[in-house]
């Protein structure tokens, strides 16, 4: 009968290094260490053997198990299981101090603290959990914490939480735009848009070459606009940062319910945890102590972080840029395709030239996250951070800093800046001195966003999920394989090893190490901005987030149990900075959210013309009034149209609030336009307040810890006491020889509580004579 | 040679209860518990002195020692000693898990914990803190937490804190106020104001009765407004919102290195904590136990809760009433006032009224203050709330409500509202159909906010202070002398006791009994909420409150040590629902800052004017500009003048931005009203959010344990995990008794650390031959 193997540990004799690895599925190594330098690869076997028993001494001197193969490899990889007894576990969790929840009966809860999984859980996990059959269970949280460690167990039931949390706020979305769906036809200023008798003349929207427009020409834009920007956003919008602050309590309160169960409440520090269950391996602990002793003083560090200020600030730059870049290519395209005759590619222009740029604009923000990332990483080794915890920390910000600027910059610009520098008819704004500033489509900016949200969310999650993680890792174990055959054929050694039939260890060896947590919750987090920041223009974020995630958990199932080797366990005691990020992001998100109600959808306009400016109190006449004149004679030299099919047209119209030709100051900001302008940043002042408010009421109100995790913490404290009480008890009634034993109560069992005990000793004295000393 | 004194037995036969009090000062009873019901005041004196055996056998049961006066009293009041032995005190330690500090020598330093202090410490407290001849010296918060108990020391510890970081804005304030002093006279709106060259001839300020006026006529109010509302003051509001998060962050700081040093880190809940030193107690604890099983469904609770809810509803409506109250007084007066024929009374009318309604304001809040105090007291009982804690939390939370709303209610009405609804000449507003709604003073409401806020605070803290806490008190005392002295006249056995010399606890047990630390908290609350909430408008708030809080702490800590009976000591882990409400005053002070500088004063018209409107980019014409035109043959029937000093008056000025009488729409708003007002909201936002950028960012970047701190609990972590590894070490040494002990290394220490040990470790398995089993 084999001994059970709980390590293994790897003799990589070729690259000269020592490594310590967890099974099932060969983990990232728990510890690595170099063979000694110095004397280089002139050792002979006799020297690797003192060196590999030295090691092994020390393993065994700590009541470790060995079993090695029957013919010992010195050269290329060579594996010697380990098991760590019973004993050896208690004695290292003892010195841990690591806790077991207090329970009535104990019956050994303890055989499982630290034994690492066996090749079941694995098969059991991917039946139960990693493919696509079981998509609507429960994930089996337990099941994945005890093979995977806590942080990744953190990882999944935070994935839980937030898709099941995702389930409303997708209905409610889809029903905010069914509601645009169903009212768009009784819908006032899309009517007034859309009729013909309304005989608007609009400004051209280019120079020279764009004739002048009837407004009822992009009747079909407004209705789609309404879709996504009716009354019913407003309430969306603030249901959403109620849904935020909800969610983060939520989160909380499971959490802190985990950490009970799981036992992470004592865990301080990262650092101490990753000893856990490596403490033993003291012979190879060694090397890392000489490594730590390494400090770094300020002037030392100080390059680092100069270079990192700078970067950061570079690769900002370098968005900008990028998204500069698509403006430049947007405009020039658009004024030089417009001066094609042929008037159907003319009528196309504007259509292809913005889906061109979206996709443009999406390949950008993905190749730029992938060179962030690894610049992320370059710049976090350059400030040499202390222990691994702050790396992961620092690396985080920064990369999320980056990414997260790359991914929403092109969102930010069409939501708050496009159009917006246009300036009047007769004043247009020029870029280099002849390309005129683009402006958004004419109902508005907030279809655009609409589009581009839509395409950025679903462009990345689509590409990132399946190209960068399904696609590129089967690329490269197929390169890995194909390179290992290569190279097979010149070793005869290797062939030896092809006979014997390939071990569990063997197998997993050759699988890709992984990587961290932090990619996958990046990438979550950036669509939980999608979800929360620009909900307000896109309502329909949740509902896509939703499906997105009911695959995602399931693929990062299959990838953690199928595709990469068995992670470290990692003992944390919560989600860490991620869970600051997701409060950033909501505080973040009431922001843009109330700029974006208030400033690219046209609520504010509609509800003000209704309530100051309507005669009847009705939306009628809100087009009338949403429009300027201007008097072509104004027209700058190139700018009016060169050749026109409209007759006789002296005024035309243009979607802004400033004062007529005919007014005491022509085109400067109307009353109208200050009056808008208030009401727009009363509403941003009175949404930002509101939302802020009650989110903190839904923080206060629900409590951080669950009440039924405080009734249990409760039990298990009363037990404690009772088992103390009960001790403390004997302890004295032996010290009272004078009692004779017929005093003792009748009955004594093991349950009573402490109270019992208490109301016992009372009870007593009440009976008995006074006697006392 | 007499007993050590720890505790104090008080049999009370007249008011049939037992109550326990801990020393020196005898303190609020620890444990009460009434005598046995039913055998009513027949008692006989053997049945007495058996019951008083019964409670007293089961405290020598418990190991306590009993000291009793010779001649024992069955009547009034009778005192018993206790002494708790150490191996009692060592024992219940144990059982409640009561930690102490991990360090490399322990010389016995739980001979501290839990024993009760001595006359000695009352002495030297007094000395060393209780009076004004050590103001300026440190707090020994060691010794009053050892005194008094860790409620009291944290309470203490947060007043030193806060007045301690008072002292940056009182100085910054100072400066904001000499700056306004130093530039009044280069101000270029104020010298407008005071120039009669500038003839502005102002519509008259109420109806009938009163004349036109210059506008230079009130030059010094304008210029004394200066002193308050100069371009200093926007920058100082954005520093005190810093601050305030500094301060935050420092006191969490401050916080944390408490809970180290005086070990409050395991403390769960107040409930459990105050049964530390109290448990052993066994005897009367039952009386509780038995109390606390009475449990209330949610039915037995509603009432209590709707009578709550109706009750501070109906408390708000009583402040808001009173406000107006003040209101109706001023605008009553005014008219009836300005009446009077006298040219002499009529031109101090506004003085007089402003000042008396001051101080009925002021009276108003002081009379509510105590009502409201009582009344959150009534309800909190009605609730009847399960713990102590909980009770306590309730009870805060409703008064804060009550106190800080009538305390700010008349505040904000000055600065939000007065003189908002007074409508522009012709279109008054009336109140009861002929009392014209009161305006501010003519250079703004700003001037009148600092002088109601400073009378408020200033007023409420003399007042409280001296009367409430110093007056009071006296005189209960000197009536309570007075009662007993009488009834010593009529008892004959209380003559008896007069000539014994009188024991320390008949002194402490005349004295006051401890209320709290409620009240004292209240009053730095409200405080707090003065210094942050309106500082944009009174930058001399926190001078104001530094000179209050220096005597201030002396005062309460001579109260402490002299006044009341010893409080009972609590453990608590931190100061509890009053960080969260110096949170939420916090955020609530960075929305009314804003709304202050905005709206209140005239920063924001005067840079839009400066920036917007001005020819020459400065400030002169702002008072033209801020002026608007009547026509005085608009004023309805009664509101011109009826005898007037100016001859030839056709137009009127008067503060507003409305459209001349000879615009398109006559007394319309104008452009300049809403691009002004657009402005005001837009620094709402800006401020609000740059205050809140910058506290989060002072929240992110000090850390909330200090480096030191983190330091300190890692080497005690060190230092058990060396005692630990030690013992280990030792363990398995033992366990392999084949290794000869010429072998050990030749020196072995106490200090070497874990690691030393470790490498001890592996150096023998190194030196050692492959004598593995």
């Amino acid at each position: 009968k084999p001994m059970k193997v709980d390590y293994i540990l790897c003799y990589n004799y070729k690259k000269r290094r020592i490594s310590l690895h967890r099974l099932s599925l060969t983990s990232q190594p728990e510890l690595e260490a170099g063979l000694p330098e110095g004397e280089e690869s002139q050792l002979s076997e006799e020297e690797k053997a003192m060196m590999r028993e030295e090691f092994e001494s020390g393993l065994l001197e700590q009541g470790l198990q060995l079993e090695r193969d029957k013919e010992s490899r010195s050269q290329g990889i060579g594996f010697i299981r380990l098991h760590v007894p019973w004993a050896t576990l208690s004695r290292e969790a003892e010195l841990q101090k690591i806790k077991v929840p207090v329970k009535k009966v104990c019956l050994l809860p303890q055989k499982h603290t630290c034994t690492p999984g066996s090749f079941l859980s694995n098969l059991l996990l991917y039946e139960e959990w990693a493919n696509y059959g079981v998509m609507f269970k429960y994930q089996p949280l337990d099941l994945i914490r005890k093979y995977f460690g806590e942080a990744i167990g953190l990882y999944f039931a935070w994935m839980g939480v937030y898709t099941r949390m995702l389930v409303p706020p997708s209905l409610l979305g889809l029903i905010v735009f069914l509601y645009g769906v169903l009212t768009v036809n009784t819908n006032v200023p899309s009517q007034e848009m859309c009729d013909d008798n309304l005989n608007f003349t609009m400004c051209p929207l280019c120079d020279a070459v764009c004739d002048y427009w009837k407004l009822s020409s992009v009747c079909s834009l407004t209705r789609a606009s309404y879709l996504f920007d009716n009354g019913a956003t407003t309430l969306f919008a603030i249901f959403m940062s109620l849904w935020a602050a909800f969610f983060l309590e939520h989160w909380k309160r499971r959490q802190m319910c985990l950490k009970h169960a799981w036992d992470l409440t004592t865990v301080l520090t990262t650092v101490v945890a990753k000893r856990v269950c490596v403490c033993v391996f003291v012979c190879l602990f060694l090397f890392l102590w000489q490594r730590e002793q390494e400090s770094l003083t300020l002037e030392d560090r100080l390059p680092g972080y100069m270079i990192n200020v700078s970067v950061v600030l570079m690769m900002m730059g370098v968005t900008f840029s990028a998204v500069f870049g698509v403006i430049l290519y947007r405009i020039t395209m658009l004024s030089i395709w417009s001066m094609n005759p042929d008037p159907e590619a003319k009528a196309s222009v504007r259509m292809t030239v913005t889906t061109t740029a979206i996709i443009i604009n999406l390949l950008v923000v993905l190749i730029l996250d992938e060179i962030y990332g690894a610049i992320a990483v370059w710049l976090t080794k350059l400030e040499v951070p202390k222990t691994e915890a702050e790396f992961e920390e620092r690396l985080i910000l920064k990369s999320f800093l980056l990414k997260s600027m790359n991914t929403f910059a092109p969102v930010f610009y069409v939501a708050f800046f496009k159009g917006r520098f246009a300036g009047p008819p007769g004043d247009y704004v020029y870029l280099f001195g002849h390309f005129r500033m683009e402006e958004c489509a004419p109902p508005g900016c907030l279809i655009e966003l609409c589009i581009q949200l839509s395409m950025i969310m679903l462009g990345k999650q689509l590409i990132q999920n399946n190209v960068f993680e399904i696609v590129i890792p089967k690329l490269k174990k197929m390169y890995r394989t194909y390179k290992e055959k290569d190279k097979g054929g010149e070793e005869d050694e290797d062939e030896e090893e092809t006979k014997r039939p390939k071990q569990q260890w063997d197998k997993d060896f050759s699988l890709d190490p992984y990587e961290g947590l932090s990619p996958e919750y990046m990438e979550m987090i950036i669509q939980y901005g999608f979800v929360t920041i620009f909900v307000a223009s896109f309502p329909l974020a949740p509902l896509f987030a939703l499906l997105n995630n009911v695959i995602e958990i399931r693929l990062d199932a299959a990838k953690f149990t199928t595709e990469i080797r068995r992670p470290d366990a990692v003992r944390c005691k919560d989600i860490g900075i991620w869970f600051n990020i997701l409060i950033g992001i909501s505080k973040f998100s009431v922001i843009t959210n109330a700029f974006v109600i208030s400033f690219t959808s046209d609520f504010i306009p509609r509800t003000v013309y209704q309530y100051m400016y309507s005669q009847t109190g009705s939306m009628h006449g809100f087009t009338e009034h949403s429009l300027s004149y201007f008097n072509v004679s104004n027209f700058e030299a190139d700018s009016s149209p060169s050749s026109t099919l409209f007759t006789g047209v002296t005024i035309c119209r243009y979607k802004d609030y400033r004062d007529p030709p005919w007014g005491a100051q022509p085109y400067s900001f109307s009353k109208q336009y200050w009056s808008v302008l208030a009401a727009r940043l009363a509403f941003v002042i009175f949404f930002q307040n509101l939302a802020m408010f009650l989110s903190m009421l839904v923080a206060w109100l629900i409590p951080d810890v669950p009440r039924s995790l405080r009734e249990q913490v409760r039990k298990e404290n009363m037990l404690l006491m009772e088992f103390l009480v009960q001790d403390e008890q004997e302890a004295l009634r032996s010290r009272l020889p004078h009692r004779s034993p017929t005093r003792q109560p009748a009955q004594t069992h093991n349950t009573h509580s402490h109270i019992d005990i208490v109301v016992e000793g009372y009870l007593l004295n009440r009976s008995g004579n006074n006697t006392n000393p």
